[in-house]
C-alpha cells in the first residue's frame, strides 16, 4: 500500500465483503468476493433524518458529510459530539446550534444518480453562491499519475467489484480514497473527512467512478473543490451546471483518453503523450490477455 | 432497428441527448453527445409523491412503475388516468380507489445503488409472500445471444453513454429496453409497461446493466420476474434476498462469462462453449484494435 494515501480501503477487512460460492457459466463451482450493504440510520439532534444503505466503514464521517451536502450541518457550525451504535445501526450526530428540519424533510426529490435529498430549493441557492477558486490548476501529467496510482491501490473494487470510489486529491498525490455501494455515500464520507480535519478543498482536485451526474456536480460544487475527474460520462444539465459554476469538468477519464467539458482554463497539458500512449498500450495488452486466459 | 423488440430506445429524439463541445487529452476541440435530465414530479390522486430526475422519455410508464414498485399502486387497481404535463414537468396518476400516502412518504430511506424509497416495512412483508415460478428456464444458448441483441441495438448508451439500461426478455428474444440516468427509473418504465400491457412476468427473464443490490432484488421479485441478469456484480444482501426469494440470480455477464450466485437449477447449460469463446475471442480483438486506433 502506497504511503502517498491519508485513508485508503481496507479489502481485507472482513465486515465488507464476503465470499460466496456460486456456478460459472460452464456450471463449475466457483467462489468469489460480494461486498455488504447494510442499513445506518441517521439522526441529527434527535432528528430521525434518513436511512442509508452502505458498506459501514467510516459511519460518523458519511452521517457529517451528508448533513453538510444536504445543508442541514453548516460549515461553522460546532459538532458536540459523534456517537455510532453498531448493533443498533445508528448514528447520532450533535450540534451546539438547535436544528429543525421536518419541513425540509417532507420535500423529496428522487436523483437520478442516486441517493434522495433536497436538492432543489436551498441546496440550489448556496450553489449560485459559490465561488470556486480560479487560480487551481490541473497539470495532465498529475491527472495519469493520479489515475495509475488509484487503480492500482489495493481496493473492494479490485477485491469484489460492484462499488464506487472516489478520492481527494492534491496535485498528483491520492489523499483520501472512500469506497461505498452508493457513489453519493463515497462523496459524503469525503466530504465529512474534510469538515473533521479542517482541510481546505480550494487547492484539491476531485476524482470519482461514478457520472457526472447534476448532484454530482453540485455536491462537488458545495464541498468547493475546483476540478472534478470522472472515469464515468456526463449527463447535459450536469455540464451546464459545471459552466455556470466555473468547475473544471472532466470525464470519461480511462487509459490515455479524457474529455473536459467545462472549466479547461485551469487544464495544463504539459504530459508526454507518447509515452502515456504506450503505457495505454502495454496496459490494455496485458488486460486482454489476462481477460482471454 | 430488430424487430424483436417492442420497444427499444431511440438515441435520435433530440429531447434525450444533445452534441456538446469540448476538449479531448490532446487539448482538440471535441464534440460528444450527453444525455439530458430533467426532473418530473409524479401525483398520486392529488398527493405529491416524489420528485424523480430522468431522461423524460415514457413519463406514464415511469409513474406507474414507480407506484407499483413502492406498493402504493395495487395490482388489482384500476387506473383511471394518467395525465402527463411536459411543460410543467409532472404527472399525476389516478385510481378508482382512494389514496392517502401521507405515513408511508415520512419515512425515508435512501437505498445503495439509487433512488429514494420505503423499501423497508411493506415492501419487505409483501416480498417474503411471493412466489417465483420454479418451472421458469434458461438456457444458457439464450444469454449469449440476447446479450448480444442488447448490446447491439441502437441505443443513448452506445450514442451518449452514462445511462443504465434494462430489458425484459422472453427466451431468446428481448422484447422492452428501456434507458435512463436513473437505473431504477429505468426498472420503473418497464413494470409501468407490463401493468399497463398486462404482460404475465412468470416466463420472462430481465436483464440490467445495473448492480445487483438489495433494491434490485426487490423489485424484480416484487414484479414477480423469476430470473435476473446483470453485467454488473452483486452485493451480499442482495444474494441472501434472491435466494430466500427463490430468485435465479446472475451478474458479471460479459463476453463468454458470467457467474451465478442463486437459483441455478433453473439454468440448462445448453452453450456452445467453444463456439462462444471464439465469437467473444473476436469481439475483444476488434474492441482493442478500435480503442488503439
Amino acid at each position: 500500500m502506497s504511503d502517498e494515501f491519508l485513508v485508503v480501503p481496507d479489502p481485507d477487512d472482513p465486515m465488507l465483503s464476503r465470499p460466496v460460492s456460486g456456478v460459472d457459466q460452464d456450471g463449475k463451482p466457483v467462489e468469489i468476493n460480494v461486498v455488504h450493504e447494510r442499513p445506518l440510520t441517521l439522526f441529527l439532534n434527535g432528528q430521525e433524518i434518513v436511512t442509508m444503505m452502505t458498506i459501514g466503514d467510516h459511519p460518523e464521517m458519511m452521517a457529517v458529510g451528508y448533513l453538510l451536502n444536504q445543508n442541514m450541518l453548516r460549515a461553522d457550525d460546532t459538532v458536540t459530539g459523534i456517537d455510532y451504535d453498531e448493533d443498533l445501526e445508528l448514528v447520532v450526530v450533535r450540534t451546539q446550534r438547535e436544528t429543525d428540519y421536518e419541513e425540509k424533510l417532507k420535500k423529496k426529490t428522487r436523483t437520478s444518480g442516486c441517493a434522495q435529498g433536497t436538492v432543489f430549493g436551498d441546496v440550489m441557492e448556496s450553489f449560485a453562491s459559490i465561488s470556486l477558486n480560479r487560480d487551481a490548476r490541473l497539470k495532465t501529467s498529475w491527472l495519469y499519475a493520479l489515475m495509475k496510482k488509484i487503480n492500482t491501490a489495493p481496493s473492494l473494487y479490485l477485491k469484489a467489484g460492484a462499488i464506487h470510489g472516489c478520492v481527494l486529491c492534491h496535485e498528483d498525490r491520492p489523499l483520501v480514497y472512500m469506497e461505498d455501494v452508493g457513489r453519493h455515500n463515497a462523496v459524503d464520507k469525503i466530504a465529512g473527512y474534510m469538515f473533521l480535519e479542517k482541510m481546505s478543498p480550494h487547492d484539491k482536485i476531485f476524482y470519482t467512478t461514478g457520472r457526472l451526474t447534476s448532484e454530482m456536480i453540485i455536491k462537488c460544487v458545495q464541498m468547493q473543490i475546483p476540478i472534478l475527474i470522472s472515469r464515468s460520462g456526463f449527463t447535459a444539465w450536469g455540464v451546464d451546471l459545471a459552466r455556470d459554476a466555473g468547475l473544471t469538468l472532466i470525464g470519461r477519464a480511462r487509459g490515455k483518453r479524457f474529455v473536459v467539458l467545462a472549466g479547461e482554463d485551469r487544464i495544463e497539458f504539459d504530459a508526454d503523450m507518447s509515452q502515456v500512449a504506450e503505457e495505454d498500450r502495454r496496459h490494455r495488452r496485458k488486460a486482454t490477455e489476462m481477460d482471454s486466459a
